[in-house]
């Protein structure tokens, strides 16, 4: 097991990385107030880990309540957040009751939300089970629900108390899902790290056969760039921005086509590629950088042009995406592989075009 | 005018309190991120204030939108939440837009908490038009909603910028009104300062004719006090618990009568007959001391017995209240006029005795 600390003051707390973590409770008690957990979790990661999680708890004397509700990125919204509510009121849980969220982004966000805002905010621990959470989501207190106008447009920034990334559980992924996490993993090495980017070229066969050792290493490594970089800017007036590389037209590509057509990283990959694209046409990187980039994307099996979404709407959507400041677009641009920056100055008529030729 | 300041480090910010100052907008623009603001308010204080108040900031040269809602506690809930949600989104408001709330107590909950949860967060400042929401719940960044099973069950501690007390628009408010926030102001005189609950049996007459200066002296020292108890334990794991002396059976009192039966203040204000019942069979104060806070809410206008709700009714709405902790009943009880403390030890017996006798 390894253990990085999230540096954040009296906020601060550690991620642990390692395998078999979710059969022993060992890390997760000291941190509970009372011996009481409500686990909430959905129907996949139900069937597959949560009598694990559950009975490890309880064998060490908690009391564990679970709340599983539907899969997928439509659940993230006000019906399912009380449905969360619902449960714990139901149960008179009280604010020294700790939330688990067992699960993915969805999971994660809307247990999160739900943490922050039951009770003006309850204890919280992260237990992600997807490689899109261990490396990114459950990361940062970044919480919240959709709105059918926007993307995590509801939320709050909610710190759990510690994550808990157990990377034996990403065997049991899907490979779709697997590739969906790969989007992020591939992100923080294309804004942050150059070297990680290329062994992400060397190694990826390796992670989508879930090799214990690759992936251990890349799980850690992106976990060491989100917290270095929440750690500096937690409530992302700065640096955090980028972490949003090809965010804000994944989100409009999101949004567009309706939650849960594509997958989260898929339209993240995609939306990469834009912005990839976009920063070609601002001169910052080459055709070969871009061409590099859709390459790795390409082999961690994801799409790398935007679905069939009218320019036009893309746009409107970006345009109500929490990111613009305003009225001015804001984007996340490389000035190479391994660095990027923010800019305001992108002229509608490259941005059209970065969107009407989708790869270019 | 006199300001005051709510001492937060990085969250610190000011009070305001003086006439007029609904019309001069001076207070608020170097607040501003942008100048862009959208108020809350509901339909009573919209006839009398908003253009006022949108007039001043317009001609200071800030963009504003008006939302206002249906009046009362009933509005407390999420379909006027997401009312508010949907204002913002509509409109494109991005982060940078600053939220105004204009009204009582639950204008600024409901304002407070989509300010704490519009795209994680924006700028709030509170702008609180009734007694009971200058002397209390303008300040301290408690926001939320109710919940069916129990009031101000969701919500988040969120500090606003600013608050702007304007006392001249307390001559409008019904009685009814003024004596609900009167609860309030006497509550901090009970539980804090014996001086100032003398001064406001002197005064209770004054204040009640809206005497200016016997108000304004009545508003800032319960801002005082609310200040300092904030300062010292923002989230409540400490002191601040003292500011809720009548408020786990006054909650009650309005949940088991539906919201918006009783005013906040008013069931505030029989909940401190009971605690102070409560206090009295606790050994704690005399009858003669019972008699005395009895006596000054009568003059407020103020209910002094609870209403007709089943004692076990009663028992049930406290044990889900948010004060209750590992199941334990918590209650604040007075040690003395000016002076009370957070009880966990009280016999279901002196309890169940209380209930059922009201007032004793």
């Amino acid at each position: 097991m390894q253990t990085l600390r999230v540096d954040l003051g009296e906020r601060a707390y550690p991620i642990h990385i390692g395998e078999h973590l979710l059969s022993s409770a060992g890390l997760i008690l000291p941190q509970l107030d009372l011996p009481r957990v409500a686990i909430v979790t959905d129907t996949t990661v139900a069937a597959l880990y949560l009598q694990l999680l559950a009975e490890a708890l309880q064998a060490g004397g908690v009391d564990v309540m679970n709340i599983v509700l539907e899969d997928g990125e439509r659940s993230k919204d006000w019906a399912t957040l009380n449905r969360i509510y619902d449960a714990l009121l139901g149960r008179r849980c009280d604010r020294k009751t700790t939330l688990v969220a067992l699960g993915g982004g969805v999971v994660g966000d809307l247990a999160g939300f739900a943490a922050a805002t039951y009770m003006r905010g309850i204890p919280f621990i992260q237990v992600p089970t997807t490689l899109l959470a261990q490396v990114d989501s459950s990361i940062g207190g970044k919480t919240g629900i959709n709105h059918p106008l926007g993307k995590n447009m509801i939320g709050a920034f909610y710190q759990p108390r510690m994550v808990l990334a157990d990377t034996s559980v990403l065997k049991s992924l899907p490979p779709r899902q697997l590739s969906a996490g790969m989007a992020e993993v591939i992100k923080h090495g294309l804004i942050r790290d150059a070297a990680f980017f290329a062994w992400l070229e060397q190694n990826m066969d390796k992670l989508l056969a879930c090799d214990p050792q690759a992936l251990a290493f890349a799980v850690r490594r992106c976990c060491e760039i989100k917290a270095a970089v929440v750690a500096e800017d937690e409530r992302e007036t700065g640096v955090r921005a980028l972490l949003n590389f090809g965010h804000t037209f994944g989100h409009a590509i999101e949004s567009g086509l309706g939650y849960g057509a594509w997958l989260h990283g898929e339209a993240v990959a995609a939306g990469m590629v834009m912005a990839a694209e976009l920063s070609r046409r601002m001169g910052l990187i080459t055709r070969a950088d871009v061409d590099r980039i859709i390459a790795l994307l390409r082999r961690a099996g994801l799409p790398v042009a935007p679905p069939e979404i009218a320019p036009g709407l893309v746009l409107e959507l970006m345009r109500v995406d929490k990111k613009a400041e305003g009225g001015k677009l804001r984007f996340v641009l490389l000035d190479r592989i391994g660095a990027a920056s923010v800019r305001t100055d992108v002229q509608d008529v490259l941005l059209r075009q970065s969107l009407a030729s989708g790869i270019g």
